[in-house]
């Protein structure tokens, strides 16, 4: 059966984010003076074959832990939904 | 009041993803063989001060239309929350 999982990988919040900084500044430099923070992450979308949804997102939670996010800087979630 | 609007930046489906593609190749040569397809896309947490969740919303998806996403090749996604 497939699997479409979503992964959110974020930064932790105690790791700067020049990413999400330079954001910032363009939105408040374009007028938007009610932005008070902008934290910009990654968001991987894996389609994968497994048994059940439970196998599936034991199967993306070793992708994560192995590739997709540094656990020493990021943090990530997993969201696992059926894929038609 | 301040909102926490999380915005997922997608690649259109029409458009190739050459990092997508490469994650999916680093997987399969990891053993993970029941991988189907991988997409990376960007995931942007604003904080802002709206007057409502409308208002949030209202003004993230003009952040959107301005800065955040390129609507050539990307499509967006808001979802609000609201912020402790």
């Amino acid at each position: 059966m497939e699997f479409l999982v979503k992964v959110e990988v974020t930064l932790k919040k105690t790791v700067a984010d020049p990413q999400g900084q330079a954001v910032y500044s363009a939105l408040r430099d374009m007028g938007f003076e009610g932005t008070r923070e902008v934290r910009v992450g990654k968001l991987i979308e894996v389609r994968v074959e497994g048994e059940d949804r439970e196998h599936a997102r034991s199967l993306v939670d070793e992708m994560c832990r192995r590739l997709l996010a540094n656990p020493v800087i990021e943090d990530y979630r997993l969201e696992v939904g059926v894929d038609g």
